[in-house]
């Protein structure tokens, strides 16, 4: 936890915070925090500065806040997410919040697993969850939007046209394909598949909506490992 | 498993192999494998090519291979790795196999916990374990070189100046370092910190020894997902 985020409900005055849950018990036995020390903060959504600790016991812990500097910009990119296995999930969820991409969309493909979709990783709260520690390692505010598109062709072929439209549209896809451009400036619209990747009809309707498909060479990475090793290289 | 990879104690004959370990159990329950099937192999820092599967039973399997296609090439990269805490040290051995590092050293830091180097999966079976997913997973298989440094003063001081020389030394440290570059064709040795970073010193030792900082923008990323953002942006 590189910053302490800080959600509406902890504030009880404009600049005054009270924290009793998981950030609690890391203040105290990983921060090892005590009385007076200032750390990093950030409002969910908002500015980062700093919070003074007031006072701080095994109930609660008291913050003096100001706030004052704007998070770290976003990446220009909607990415495109086959669902990965529910494990993958959490991580690529945490990734894809600490690396700034502000919009992401989880979506079926041939490949996915049915009982993925059951998983409770998909649901509000804890999809929330990760994307939070996914901030608080980066030191950014703004959650992600996250998108679940149980249905590929309908939304392949009636949304993503015009969500991808004035972007540069790209599948990650291998095979003979031209290698993934690097340190573009334009907005990115980049699409993943899953383990064992799209298959020929998802890449044909993908490359339909406007997505050309790109690779990183030979070698097969893990999910969580590709969503990075793209985003490194485009931005 | 996108390989099925083959050790020497494998081999009954010239070009048959007899399976009986976590590689049977994954052919049946993940690949659900027949008799006759053909499969992606490769021999342990050897050729990859196919395997025909001749018998499948709850004992064991017995394939006939053909060995003709040389595995990918590796990345003209050293890296200095802090040593990870457990947990992220098994992915990282994973990733660093599979994104076609060939040699990794573990090198203490101040931040380094002491209790790290305590833990069972520094033995050599567990780190090979680890390399070996790492392998089958990028379709890779040439094991990369693990080396084990407890002690950053005489490494850094004595050794690595031999080591990097010839190479583009990097540190990876957030700050007010020029940016990591990109596309480089040289060989590199780069250096990332553990978790909270390297301390000034360490920094100062680094650069002396020929690591020139470079940062990768103000996000903190973990270990893993800085390791693999590095490699793909200088790759």
């Amino acid at each position: 936890m590189n910053l302490l985020l800080l959600e509406d409900a902890d504030f009880v005055a404009a600049d005054r915070v009270i924290l009793r849950d998981r950030r609690l018990k890391h203040l105290q036995e990983v921060h090892r925090a005590e009385s007076g020390d200032s750390l990093r903060v950030g409002r969910l959504n908002g500015l980062m500065g700093r919070g003074q600790l007031l006072r701080l016991d095994t109930q609660e812990a008291e913050l003096q806040i100001s706030l004052d500097q704007p998070p770290p910009a976003k990446l220009p990119l909607t990415l495109l997410l086959a669902l990965p296995r529910p494990k993958m999930l959490r991580r690529v969820l945490q990734t894809v919040a600490s690396m700034g991409v502000p919009r992401l969309i989880l979506l079926n493909s041939y490949r996915v697993e049915k009982s993925f979709w059951q998983t409770p990783f998909l649901e509000p709260a804890a999809i929330h969850e990760q994307l939070i520690l996914g901030l608080e390692q980066a030191r950014d505010t703004r959650l992600p939007q996250v998108l679940i598109e149980k249905r590929f062709k309908p939304f392949v072929e009636d949304r993503l046209p015009q969500l991808a439209a004035g972007s540069l549209g790209l599948v990650g896809h291998p095979g003979d394909y031209p290698a993934c451009p690097r340190a573009v400036e334009q907005p990115v619209t980049l699409a993943i598949g899953p383990e064992g990747g799209w298959i020929p009809y998802e890449v044909e309707k993908l490359h339909a909506a406007g997505l050309q498909p790109v690779q990183l060479g030979e070698r097969i990475l893990r999910v969580e490992t590709a969503v990075t090793a793209l985003i490194a290289r485009l931005f």
